[in-house]
């Protein structure tokens, strides 16, 4: 399993993955699930993968592999005119790859090869813009209705999400809520680790904004997950308690 | 879709169930999911049913009729001498009924016919019991390091869960909780739905505690629907910022 969230703020993008990849339970390894792209001044991209390890890196070599050699595809992901083609690029590769694995497998098997991407980004003097791509190939794009999309694990992490999402947050804000709800769903899915990765995107810069990583042992990280816990009981101790018992 | 948890407190069982049965999006209905047994000065079993409508009215029809004649069959639910024994006999007719419907089905849809319970209650002068009863007819007991069981759509309500209970909680505490634990569930999927049932056992009593439904409109839902959005925000305001964001 894996848990991402791309979130659009009216300061830009932020995106968030854990690095836990597993076969099995006692197969687990760290793999970094957040892929960059950046021409200065043009255009910064950013995919998140959820799914098949196999697949997504597929994607991404299949992707890389193309924009080095334009002659042979154009346009490629760092030539694309706009970030709704660059998406359809993203989800026909994707499609690619899983129609390619799926070719002669067992059917009950085919399933394990799929795959969920969130590419997120600008190009040029469009807006910002964020998509979730499916197995199938097709998408959908955030808006004012859905700022933000999941992948991977999602129920855990989602209700402070849902409850606390605002487009006026700042990164500083952004990051401290995607480190609640990823530390939510860290504490109820073995399958879903740390460290976190993150990126976050300013509106209009059109270079890579700040990245890093956030480990298990990352003072910050404690600091939250544990004044988080304490400041959640001290929300529920806040409201009224259920009154209708009557005395035995 | 359903939800339930079964939780126990020093201060005795506490139950709770949503009410929304569906077939497609289309079909819904509001059915009570929470069935109760009596022998004052005896014993008090609750259970508690996620998953087939069809097969957890079932079970209990069948336990019902099996107690009314319990010349035909012995130790009924209302006579078996312990809750360990009870929970074998929800168990028995789980698979029992499960098997049944399953028989000369097609493979794909037997897994319909599926169905996960929660039985808890106190029998004679041994301590309340809570189990966990799966469609295979076996089940897991509710200890110190697991006191609480959900069934149905779970994850959107399981970290406030995580985080807050105690065992010491009261009554009042516990309601409160899953109230909340409840509306988190109840604002990410459409098929979980109020009215919400409950049944608050006192240790000892030997009779059944206050019972009673919650509906949407009811004002203490609603003030802490609203009152938990505000104090979740309130709760991230209060902890500090990420501040690795270099300034631009």
């Amino acid at each position: 399993m894996t848990y991402c969230v791309g979130m659009v703020l009216d300061r830009g993008l932020v995106f968030m993955s854990d690095t836990r990849t597993n076969a099995g339970l006692d197969n687990i390894s760290t793999f970094r699930k957040i892929t960059l792209w950046e021409e200065p001044g043009d255009r910064v991209l950013t995919l998140l993968s959820s799914g098949n390890l196999a697949t997504t890196q597929s994607v991404v070599s299949l992707l890389n592999e193309r924009s080095k050699s334009p002659e042979d595809r154009t346009p490629t992901l760092l030539t694309a005119p706009s970030m709704f083609q660059a998406a359809n690029m993203v989800a026909d590769t994707l499609r690619e790859v899983v129609a390619r694995y799926r070719q002669g497998g067992l059917t009950a098997e085919t399933q394990k090869f799929s795959a969920t991407m969130i590419l997120g980004g600008q190009i040029g003097e469009s807006p910002p813009r964020l998509f979730l791509i499916y197995p199938e190939g097709n998408f959908i794009e955030a808006g004012r209705d859905t700022p933000f999309f999941q992948i991977g694990e999602t129920k855990y992490g989602r209700p402070i999400l849902v409850r606390a999402y605002d487009p006026a947050l700042s990164f500083e804000q952004a990051m401290k809520l995607l480190i609640v709800s990823f530390d939510s769903t860290l504490k109820a899915n073995l399958s879903v680790g740390a460290p976190f990765d993150y990126h976050l995107y300013s509106r209009d810069s059109l270079k890579l904004g700040p990245t890093g990583r956030i480990g298990v042992d990352d003072p910050y990280f404690n600091e939250i997950s544990l004044a988080w816990g304490n400041a959640l009981k001290a929300a529920l101790d806040s409201l009224p308690d259920f009154e209708r018992v009557p005395d035995p």
